[in-house]
Parts: C-alpha cells; structure tokens; sequence
C-alpha cells in the first residue's frame, strides 16, 4: 500500500506562500498565533493522522459501521479521533476563546482538516459535524443551551449532527414535515423521521446533539416556517445527569463508500417523550441552517480534494514503481532487447498524472481561497471589507463544494486507470477511493443543486455586482501574470474566458428577463463545468505567478524543480483542461431545448 | 429495485430495422435461418435471463466469488448460465454445424448477449470465454483435440479460459516467461504463473479448460516466439476418464465490481506434471489469440453498454416515481402550493437519462454494427468483399471496445447522480453498476492501449486506406441524412468533424514520419475521445434516418413516440455531446510537449 496521501510540501506551500497565512495573522482576532505555532498545530495533525487514521483506512471500508438491535457500532477509531482529535483542537479550533475555542484562522484549519480527511476520509466527519452543530449553537442558542452542550462537544465527548433531509422531501427542505409542538415548560416536543444522518449514532459518544429542522404547529409554509432545535440523544436530567430523550435509532443505510461513516435514518418521538430546544427564533431555523452551510460545502470541497490527493499519491507511487511495456522507437515499434520502462516514463500515465495533480493541488488552492475569504469577513474592519469577503465567497461557493467532488471523482478514476486490473482489485486502495469519493457530489446539496445556485443566484446577485467583484479579483492575477514573459499566454487565455463568460450570460440572462427560468437554467450544471475550469484556471495562474516570481528571485523554501513543477501542471491545465471550455460554451449557447419537457407525454 | 433492464423494442429496432438482419440471413451460411426463428431465439433468450440471471445480480455482489483451499466457489447460477445457457445455444451459437455450432448471426448473438449482460453482468463471462476458448481449437487446433474438448465446451458442461497476462508482464505480451517444454509424447509440460484468469475455476464444472500463452524453450524473444496451448485443468488419462493436470487455483483477486465473476491467480506445472498441447503452429500463439480479439472486444464494448442500458433503466423508472421540489415559476421561484413535481421534470435530470439514453443506444447499435462487419467478412462472396468488412471493423474495433466503456461508465455516474443520496445506497443497484462497469475500460486493453491501437495502428493501416473506407460508408449515411429536411443540419455538422477529423491527422502525422512516435502517440486517447465521438454521431445519424424515414412513410412497429424519442435522442447527442469534439481538437492540436519525459528528473 502506499505510504503518501497529501504532499506537505505543496500543502504548506499553498497555505503560507500562495495564500499567504502570515498577512492573515496580522488581524488581531489571530494575534496570538504565528507561523511557527500554526506549523506545530500542522505538524502534530499529521502526527495524528499518520499514527491514528491512515493506517486504519481500509480495514474501515472493510468493516463498515453497522446497526443491529436498535444501537450503531462504528470502527474504534472513532473514539480516537473525537476525543484525540477534540483535545489537538480539531473541533474547538475556529471558535473564539470565549467559547472554548483557538482562534486558529479557518486557512489553517482548512490546510489541517486537510491532512486528515487525505488520511482517512471515513473519520473527520464525526468530529467536522460536532464543529458544525457546535457552532449553531454558539451563534444562535441562549447562553443556556450553550453552556450545557458546547463544552462537551469541543472536547469531543459529546458528538453532534445535522438532522434537514427526511424520507418524503430529499433536498426539498420547503417539503420538510417533522413536528414541533411547545409545551408550557418551554421546550418542544418532537416527531418526525429524519434520514441520511451522518454520525447519527455510534457506542462511544456520551451522548449525541442533534440540530433538527422542523415545523412549529401552525408554522407558514414552506422554507419560512421552519425552525431550529437542538434535540440530544440524551437529555440532561436537571440533576448533572442523563436520561434518554426517545431518540431512536430506526435503520442505517449500508453505502458503497465512506462505509466506516455511519449514516442513519432516526425517529425523533415515537414513544411521544423528545424534548426539542429551540435555538434563536421560531421560523428562522433555514436561515441560521444556511449562514453554517458555507463552511460545511468548504468542508465537503476540501474533503474531495483531499480524497483526490490519496489517490493521486497511491497511482504516482505506483507509476514510479511499476516497469511495464517499452518507449517507442524511431520507427514506432519497441525493442524487446530494451530493459522495460517504468510506466511513469510513457505520456499517456504521465497525462493521468498531471491531470490528478493539476486537479487536487488546485482545488486545494481553491479551498484554501474560499477559507481566506471566510476569514477575511470575520475579521473585517469595515461592513464594506466584510461585504466585500462575504460576496467574494459566496460567489465562489458553489465551484468551491462542486469541482473538487466532480474533477476529484474524475481524477480517481484516472489514478485507478494507471494501475490497470489491480486498480480495480480490492489489495490496491484506488478503487476505494473511487467509491469513497463518490459521495461528494451528492453532500450538502449536489451538484444540481450548486448549479442553480451558481447561475440562478449567485452570478446576479445585487446585479451582477458580485460577478464583477470576482471577475475583479481574476483581473489582478491576470495583470500579475502579465508581466511574467512565461506567463503571459495563459494571462491572455483566462482574460479570454472571462469574455466568454459575459458572452455566456448575455445569451441566457434574456431567458430570466422573460420569464423562462427553466430555460435560464436548464443547463446549470453545463456552467457550473465552464465556470469551474475558469476558476480553477484562475487559482493555476495564481499558483503560477507565485512559483515563477519565487524563481526569478531565488528565494524559495523549496527545490527549483519543486517551482518547475508547479508550472508544468499550470503547463499541463491550460494545454488539457482549459480548452473544454470551448465546447461548453458551444453547449450553453445551442438553441436546442431538448431538455425541457414538451406538453405531450415524457417519452425518454 | 428496478423490473426492467433492458428496452427490447429498441433492442429489436436496432437489430432488425437499424441493422436489417433479414438482408444478413439471405447469406447461404445464414439460410436456415429467418426472422423468426431469430426472434424466437432472443424471446428465450430474455426469459432465461428473467428467470435466471436478473434476479441474482444483487446476491452475486453480496456473496462474491471466493478462493479457500485451493478451490474457487461461485453461485450457484453459474452452473444454469452454463449448462442452460449451453443448451440454448448461448456459447455454440456462431459456430459451423460440423463444430456443433448453430451458424446463428454474431449479430443476432450480439443482441442476445446484450440481454445477458444487462440482467446480469457477473454471469454470461462464463459462457463468454468458454464460447472465446473453443473457437480457438475448432479454428487452429487438431481434429483430435477439436473431438476431445469443443463438445463438452459448446453444452457448458466444461469452461474455458483464456491464459494471457502474467504477474511480471502485464499489458506487455512480449515479456510473459511461462516455458513449455517439448516431451517425446509430442505434449509439452508447462511451467509459470498467470493472473487474472478469469472465469478459472469453480466447483461446478467438470473441467476447465485454458487457453494458454507460452514460450516454448529456444524461441524467438518477444512476441515472435509465443505459442498457444490447451492446458487443461484435468486432462483425458487415456481410458475415458479424466486425471489433475497439476494446474492449481493460488489465489483470486477479490474486486470492486463484478464480484461474482471469479478472478483467478493460476499456477501451471508447480509439481512438474502439467501437460499442455500445442494449438496450430509453434510461435504463432499471438497471431491466433489476436484473431479471436475482435469478437472478445465486441463482447467488452457489449457488456459494458449493457450494464448501462440496465443502469438507465433503474434511473428512469426513479425518475418516473419519484416526486421532489417543484417547477420553477415564471418569477424564477417556487411556489409551495403546487404538488411536487417528479423528478423527471427537472431539465438537469431529463439531461441525465438523455445523456444515458444516448450512450447506451448509440453503443448499442455500434456493437451490432461492428458484429454486422464480423458476419459480412465471414460470409463475404470474394476476396476484395472479405478484406473490405475486415478492414471496417478492424478500424472501429478500437472505438468499439472503448466507447462503451468509457462513457458506458459516465453514463452510470449519471444514473446514479439522479437518485441522489439512494444512488449511493447498497439498497440501490445503481452504485452496483458504477462499480461492475469500471472494469470494461481495463479489460481485454485498456483504453490507453486502444487508443494507440486506433491512432499508431489503425487509421495509418494501409495507407491510410481503411479510413476512407470508413469514411465513405459515413459519408453514405451523411448523404442519406441530407435528403431529409429535418436532418440536414445533423449531417452538415457530421460531415464537417470528418473534415475536422482530416486536419487533426494532418497536425499528428508528421510526427511519425518525422520518427517521433512518441509525440504521434501521447495524444491518442484524447484522439480517441474526439474519434468516439464521431463515430456515435454518424451511428445516431444512422438512427435518425431510420427513424424519420419511417415516419415519414408511416410503416412502423412501433407508436410515433418511439422514432420521436429516438429523433429527440439524435438531437441531445448533437447539442451536448458532439460539441465536445471542438476542444479534443483543439487539445489534439496544442503545441504542449508536458506529458513527454523531459530528459531531467521527473518531477510530479
């Protein structure tokens, strides 16, 4: 097996050179940190994760965490990574002092979140969730609540989940029906099912803190009725101890990846004794859901990526070990006097290479981008800096969540081309990561879902002021590469992109000024591929600047060819990614609405 | 779970009005046969495989195949797709009436195992590579051993492998080491180690029989002295009986996908005691083996397309059933009043079966076409006629083989996308067929291997003579297609990728006559991306003629509906997937030399 899955060289460089982390521990909510301090809390994750995840990676998928009599039991590693994990701070990390946490800048939580899930991707989750109900908690719920379950969360005793799909609605949560009735004591009563539950249970946690969407009695319909509750698994019984809150544990659903994350279906109130805690206020619940969402799609961009990453490092191993065949000669046959090759040497696995590399190192700039930006609004000293940063984000979000879960998923399938039939054999991991990371494009709103988002929303949000404030940003990387003579064909190809891109929306956004909405958006998903290929161009020029600028001056931390490297890849994307770009806008702009249901029966 | 797996009427379409099997059947060798008879053949054909085969897909991927004790244990099916798949002709078919054969069509034989392959894909490889074995003997090996082997082989009773790859060799034919060495009995004893045999042993079959690559000792090095070999498992001691032939199961290879289609490591002659008998002339091995590897690539791109056809299905029926979200209004937002709409009526999801439907029908109708060729050189009334059907399917073998394969498996990616986080659900075939189809684009070639199959070998094959030969039949199509109003534009842009086609070969030819094969060659797969492309748009023009025709003259089996989806069909593939070939042509034709091995270290 191999024994590399993320490059800590590239994630270190991305994060303190490209992204430069230093600038950002100017802010003083980050004053108590410094570069080498962030470097240990680095250093000791990946400790963590050599020592504590990735060695347990396939015996997880081969074991999967299972349901039986009513309880879930999950790999012992788990307990592991809650508690170790919680006291390294891997919880705690992002939150204020005052709440228990680090003031770590989510960049370097992100660089860090990173090496685990690239560990071992079945693990991060149980403790990536308790961070992200946590944090409802901490924004939204009275200094009660707080106090009663933020404490045992951030040392990772306690677990916690997010409860929004149940079985009638899917990603409709405006169809969502799970019940909440107020009694005179303050607290709701809870009912409904909830399914698709990731962590929802296992037999280590004390007790597990569901943030639950529901409908209060009488609610509006729709998204604007729902509210926000705080359900536990076990509620606190008024004298220091817990007594069971009618929480059930109804099913699990056995998946063909990510098989050690346990993903359950509960039933909230069967036996008609669940407490729900309201958190802020009543029909509010959807948009505190969604002001948590950001960092969630960040998360699940970054876990593809660093699934990609894996992957990437188990085929390259294998491609410089691996001789097989023979370079061709001058007259096109091969000299079977010749010793083999090592399969690295012929252009087809060194294409595959390149476009795994090209793939998982820039969606990994790009999630450390979108970090920036988060931390950038939360540290802003201005509402026009924190709108400025909250836009920039927004606008990138949904290529954030989407390219790294569809080019990663492609990207593995490539890995595991480059082993040929053991790639497809249990022995090797490729194919676990191939399964592994085919959840991505479905978490948090798939891929369909972040199309719309992205055309429907996103790109005329305020007028397009948003689209212009990014395309803004792009400009100042295009102008940087402008002055690098190597750099300045694809400075000129990306400024290119940017007018197909005005060219794109001028064709569709006539669909949305009529009316046509279905029209507008029927190929989102088309865009949000051209769109993603933009930005990651994007984020290689970004990369590419950095990497050129640093050889010209000689002052890098790392090898020449280690810069030399960074530009062949940059090399490589505008030479094979960047020119589908073409076809996809061919694509968006045809006239044919074949798509679109016509009047008379569907006869597909 | 899904109740339908396969389209028969299309199936049939394609077979008798696409393919016009009846023209086939005026053939003497075909004579016996009529359209009937056929019919009744794939009719029993479907039902065998309703009763049989679908309803144990699921199980055979739950309990694979497994190794213990030096034997191989698969389900319990395997011994009815043998033995009742024998008896209905499944692996005799194609065969003279001399060999025991039923002279049926491969064409028709190609729909039939069509329907094999989508009920159930882990089976009909059992009768695949027995049928695949005995057409070596009966072609090249001795009366003797023809009498001894092809009738217990053609009734299922015993199997047949194929023994080509080795541990140490892989792809790379020209390195396998299994020795035979002469005896004064006119046997050889074999010695040497093979992987992935598949379909090499199970507890069913009173023999198995393997045809084996080896070097027989003082042979020519590489390719030039490997002959081929019948290496039973358990030989014919001479009385009527059978006794061990020192052939040992050392290990199976437990996989992603296909579970219950054993995969065997076998060693030959461990003990010294392993007979093998010559098939033909010495160090002519691989030129037989390969005379037999169009039919074994027709059968992968078949398989492959197969498993996409049942993916599509279950998508489909999902989409037909399930309600979620609603329609946008013409305000571009949703109104909670209205009743959910199914998801069928989303246009992003009416993308993704017509995406499936297009891949799985256009290579579809490739299969039968490229088995239309096979059946039109073996029957061929001269010599120019046979070099001419031989020389068309040699040049679309390639796309043939790939094609299904490599977007047989986008196209499941896609069936599983629609069901959202079901698709990823063990409960949910769908990711049972993303996880059996990923082998096709590795089997019998990889897709790196066909594409420098097609590019370095096929398309320059004579001069380039064999691709005009297949150009003009395209340019046959095209010319039918602008007689049609409707159809004019499809054939317009057909005729223009040839032309495009053309200049992509005048950018890479030079460099093989320069002698740089490596730059010819480093491309190829995306040239056979861009050539796929091309070819499943001249077979959907082919449909559409079809189809429009016969709606225009109103003498059809089938509804309106059914040429129409067919007509809708044509029209996705030229607005999505067409395009596509504008940037493979502009990535075929960049100056970018990044995936060649520069003389420094590399450096990914």
């Amino acid at each position: 097996m191999a024994d590399k899955y993320v490059d800590i060289d590239t994630l270190k460089y991305m994060l303190y050179d490209v992204h430069n982390l230093e600038e950002l521990l100017t802010r003083e909510r980050f004053q108590d940190h410094d570069k080498e301090s962030l470097d240990l809390f680095i250093d000791a994750t990946k400790s963590f994760a050599d020592k504590e995840l990735f060695p347990y990676i396939k015996e997880m998928d081969e074991k999967p965490a299972y349901h039986k009599d009513g309880k879930v039991f999950v790999h012992d590693q788990v307990k592991k990574m809650m508690e170790e994990g919680g006291d390294l701070g891997v919880i705690s990390g992002p939150f204020d002092y005052e709440d228990g946490g680090m003031q770590i800048p989510l960049l370097a939580q992100t660089a860090s979140n990173y090496i685990l899930d690239a560990a071992n991707n079945h693990l991060p989750g149980y403790a990536g969730l308790t961070q992200g109900a946590a944090e409802l908690i901490i924004h939204f719920a009275s200094q009660a609540l707080k106090d009663t379950y933020v404490p045992h969360m951030l040392s990772g005793r306690w677990g916690g989940t997010m409860c929004l799909t149940e079985p009638q609605a899917g990603s409709s949560l405006s169809d969502i029906v799970t019940k909440a009735t107020p009694t005179e004591n303050g607290h709701y009563h809870i009912s409904g099912q909830k399914i698709f539950i990731s962590g929802g249970d296992n037999q280590f946690s004390e007790n597990i803190v569901h943030l639950l969407l529901a409908r209060i009695e009488g609610a509006p319909k729709g998204t604007k009725g729902i509210s926000l509750f705080i359900v536990p698994k076990n509620r606190p019984d008024g004298k220091g101890g817990l007594v069971p809150n009618d929480v059930t544990t109804v099913a699990d659903f056995q998946k063909m990846g990510q098989r050690g994350y346990c993903t359950t279906h509960l039933g909230f109130g069967d036996a008609g004794d669940c407490e729900g805690y309201l958190v802020g206020e009543a029909n509010k619940g959807l948009s505190y859901m969604f002001l948590m969402m950001n960092a969630a799609r960040i998360g699940v961009g970054r876990g593809a990526s660093a699934i990609a990453s894996a992957a990437y490092q188990a085929s390259l191993q294998y491609a410089n070990e691996r001789p097989q065949g023979r370079k061709l000669t001058s007259d096109g046959t091969k000299d079977i006097n010749e010793k083999q090759a090592l399969i690295v040497e012929h252009p087809d696995v060194r294409r595959m290479l390149l476009l795994q590399k090209a793939v998982v190192e820039g969606s990994m700039s790009l999630v450390m981008l979108a970090s920036k930006y988060y931390d950038l609004e939360n540290t802003a000293s201005s509402p026009e800096e924190k709108k400025k940063y909250n836009t920039l984000l927004e606008m990138i979000i949904p290529v954030v969540k989407t390219y790294p879960s569809e080019a990663g998923s492609y990207a593995v399938n490539n890995g595991l081309q480059i082993l040929g039939g053991y790639g497809f054999c249990s022995d090797f991991i490729l194919q676990q990561y191939y399964r592994d990371i085919r959840i991505s494009a479905i978490y948090e709103g798939t891929t369909g879902i972040q199309s719309q988002d992205l055309l429907g929303r996103k790109l005329t949000m305020g007028n397009g002021e948003g689209a212009q404030l990014l395309m803004a940003e792009m400009m100042e990387t295009i102008q940087a590469a402008g002055q690098i003579d190597a750099l300045k064909g694809y400075a000129k190809v990306l400024g290119d992109k940017l007018q197909l891109t005005q060219k794109i929306l001028g064709e569709l956004m006539p669909f949305a000024m009529k009316g046509d909405y279905e029209r507008f958006l029927a190929d989102a998903t088309i865009f949000m591929e051209f769109f993603s290929l933009v930005i990651i161009g994007w984020t290689w020029l970004d990369i590419g600047v950095n990497a050129k600028q640093t050889l010209i001056n000689g002052n890098g931390n790392y090898s020449d060819e280690f810069y030399e490297s960074k530009l062949e890849t940059l090399e490589y994307f505008f030479a094979y990614e960047m020119p589908k770009t073409i076809s996809q806008a061919e694509i968006l702009m045809h006239p044919s609405t074949v798509t679109i249901k016509k009047e008379k029966e569907y006869i597909v």
